[in-house]
This record gives C-alpha cells, structure tokens and sequence, in this order.
C-alpha cells in the first residue's frame, strides 16, 4: 500500500529542486514519500536488490563499448550523513562497478590547477556509478563563506561548474546531485554523540564547531549554489536528513529512477554463441 | 561446534603454500576447515559484522596519521570467481574505505613502462583495503604461457615483484595474495552456463576458450609463480574453488585473521572532549 503511493510519484520529481531555493522552507525532519521507517525498509529492501541488476547492466554494456555512466554527488553540512548514505545505498551493489571518492580540503598541488582539475581524474570510467562525497560544490561553498575569492570569480565558477556537467552529461554520464538537508538541532546532536563515544572520536573535528557557527553562512552559500546550478541535463535534489532512514531510501530512489530510465538491455552477444559452445564442448 | 573447529586453526596457516607448490595434489573441490555449506554461511555472516568494524578501525587509524593499509591480490583462471568473492566479501564493507582494481589486458601506455607501473598507481591509500581483481602476477603468467620473454626477464620479474612487495610491507601495507584453485571440469561448466543465458553473454570472450586450451601451460606458470613469490612478508594462498560459498568464506576468513593481528584500536582524540563539548554546546 505504501509500497505504491511511494512508486505513484516519481522521487526526483519530488525531491528535484529548481528556480531559487529557499532552504529554510523545507523541513530537514519530513519524510514526503513514504509513511513511516517500517514501510521505508520495506521499499529499500526490495529496491536493493532490482538496483544491484541495473548496476549490472550499466556495467555490462560498458564492456560491449557504451559510454554510460552514472555520477551522484553528495553534499551536505558535517554528520548529514553522506557516508552512511553511501554505505547503505551502494554496499549491495558490485564493487567492482562503483568508484567512490571522498574530497578532502584541496592539497597543495589541487590549488595549483584550476578547481576542477581534482574532480576531472576521479570521474567514473563507462559502466560505473561514481559517488562523491564533498565534490566541486566545495570550491564555491568554502570560497562564498570565507570570501576567498570574488563574487564576479563566484560567478565564474557556477558557469564554469554548469558548462562541466553539461559536457558529462553529452558523452553519457547521468548526473544526479543530492543536498543532504540536515537540520542545525540534529547536527548539534550527532556531534555531541560523536563527543560522547569514544569509537567515535576519530570522527570529530574542532572545525566542525567553527563550520556550524557559521551555519546560515553556509546554508546561504548553498542556495545561491543550488539556484545558480540545478539545471535541466544535472538537477539539484534536497533530501531531508534529520532521519537517516529516510535519506538513504530517498537516494536511493533517486538513483534507481535514474537507472531505470536508461532503459539497458544485456548487451548482445558479439560472438556466434552455438559456435563457441561447440569450440568449448570440445574441450 | 563447526564454528568453534573453524576457527580453532587459522584460515592463513590451513591455506598457505610455501616451498615448490604442486597444484594438482590440491583437491579443487575440498572445503577444509567447514563442514558444509550451512555451517560456512553462519560463520560467514557472523564474521561480515566483525570485519566491518575491523575495517572501520582501519579506516579511522590513517586519519590520526596511521601508515596501515591492506592489499587483496586475487587470482584465478577465468570463471574461477574473483568477481563474486569480491562482492560477497566486500559488499558488507564499508565502500569508502575499499579501493577496487580490476587489471585488463595493459594498454599501450601501460606496456611502454615497467610491468610495476600500472600497478603502483592502484595500491591502497592508508586506512583502505585494496582489492585487485588480476594484478602484477598476469606479468609473469601470461608472458610464460605464451613465451612473450626470456627465462631471464622472467625470473627477474619474480625476484622484482618480492622486492616490490617487501617494500609495501615495511610501508605498513599486508599484502594477502590468493590463488582461486579451479577445476578443469568446473570451469567447462560455468563457461557453459555463460553461454546458455543471455544475461550472461557478456562474461563470455572466446579467449577464455583459447586459454582453455592451454589450460596445463597456465597451471604449470601459477605453480612456479606461487613457489617464487610466495614469501614469509607476502605469502600465497591457495583456496579451492569449485565451491563457491568455500572460496568466499576462505578469502573473507584470511583477511579477517590478517585484520585481527593488526590489534587495531580506536585512534585517541587529539582534542580536549570536554573543551569541544563546551564549545559545541554554547552554539
């Protein structure tokens, strides 16, 4: 019954974002799209599974020469939760298909080239479903908090980023963005359970505290991002992720959708298969 | 009670080959160490949580400076599972902390450099766990088989690939290198199997019946690979595979065994908590 009224309205449509943002009206706590977390498990499970078929498919066909691909970017403010996301929605995948990196503060040789020099080398290969925790968005949400560079530079950058996207999504790569939309009440919880844990420790970071006194700074820094960039051929969705469940389930939704809509077949033999069984059988 | 004798003798100690290795004394179809599929798959799952947190500590320790890092070597004729171990073995992980490599066929730009090249630029970050799907030792299975270098380049590569792997085991990297032991008539079988669904076509290549037919050449090439290369830093393992519920609980329980004699603890805070709490509170 959920299972339906979920599947009756596309999640990207849903979640898809367009024209100016105003982060503030949309609820970090909501759950548009599925009742409760009991009916949440229920879909992903069952989604798991037709998920890791497709991702098969998208493989398979690379080795028979298409150049698809899938890129998800992930982004959102500290504990929002991009890697449990990825570990729940791309674990019961292949990994052998996925290509996961995880953007870091830029080195020292990242800022000697243009921004998206670093984001350039870790594109996924055809027939693999990239995930990018922190990605490009970096370099003009860090820059627009810390007015590291000029708006007019600002304003480049969103172009440039759009004109980016565009040319992947020209040779085959369906780009698929998600804000993790966390609220400032939960942040302060998951950072103080960070605090109390010792296990995890490792995951906290004083400037954790220093980002989240920035917190409407960033939250502005992300609309004017989300507005300048969510475009047709790479669209912005706005997950909220007060609930983990709930985040998980929606990109994975989204992801799913995406693969369904590529519509792959398996590729067709490019060998005579009765005669390589013959050639096999006599083996 | 199996779980209880599997775990009595090491996984590593059962499998590892050491001195001249001899192939066909080694039964494809055995499952030392469980007693049946039932009892393979309780210990299998049973293990998949303690290894995610295994890997997670891992992970967490190169973040507070730590060097340590894995390095999965699989290798095995065509059909002899490599792909399916990777997925059942590191489909629970965490896919932010695994860094997965399949090696092809080396491109021109691969084969105009040392055999090693390729293969340096894919070794596991610190904290992450690589896997390679195929690796350096195609360098010296495939130029055997096919006479494509002299006896002495040959064996200059062996004494190479020791020397190249000490120094990642002095860098902090354990190196597990994994044989995938198959049946001739096994593999008849799964190759039939590719060719009898169209799901499954695109696994299929008509080499993998070339090769087929030089099935003792390649067995005769993994023998003195293993026996020259199998050393006390980095030794070989050889793990039956016509069973493949076996060779997957086998591969997961070597690296689980390499993990746990690594004592990996959580990494200390290199903040004042306490200061950090007040700080975060007061936001």
């Amino acid at each position: 019954m959920t299972k339906h009224s979920t599947h009756s309205t596309g999640w990207s449509d849903r979640l898809r974002v367009s024209g100016p943002v105003d982060l503030s009206a949309i609820d970090t706590s909501a759950t548009p799209g599925v009742l409760d977390k009991d009916a949440a498990e229920d879909v992903f499970g069952g989604t798991s599974r037709s998920l890791s078929k497709l991702q098969e498919r998208l493989f398979a066909g690379s080795l028979s020469g298409s150049e698809r691909s899938v890129l998800l970017v992930l982004q959102g403010m500290d504990t929002a939760g991009k890697g449990g996301v990825v570990k729940r929605v791309a674990g019961p995948m292949d990994p052998q298909g996925i290509s996961h990196h995880a953007f870091k503060k830029p080195t020292e040789e990242e800022r000697a080239h243009p921004f998206l020099w670093r984001v350039e080398k870790e594109l996924p290969a055809p027939g693999h479903i990239g995930i990018f925790d922190r990605s490009h968005y970096e370099d003009v949400l860090v820059p627009r908090v810390h007015e590291l560079i000029t708006s007019e530079e600002l304003t480049a950058r969103y172009a440039e980023i759009n004109e980016f996207e565009r040319r992947l999504v020209s040779n085959g790569t369906t780009v698929l963005k998600v804000m993790l939309h966390l609220g400032r009440d939960e942040q302060k919880n998951r950072l103080l359970r960070r605090l109390d844990r010792s296990d995890k420790h490792w995951k906290f970071n004083p400037g954790d505290v220093d980002d989240r006194g920035l917190w409407p700074l960033f939250q502005d820094a992300y609309e004017v991002a989300l507005t300048e960039t969510s475009t047709e051929h790479a669209p912005w969705h706005v997950v909220p992720a007060d609930k983990k469940w709930y985040s998980a389930l929606a990109v994975q939704q989204i992801l799913d959708e995406a693969l369904q809509a590529l519509d792959l077949g398996w590729p067709a033999a490019d060998y005579d298969v009765e005669e390589q069984r013959k050639r096999l059988l006599a083996t």
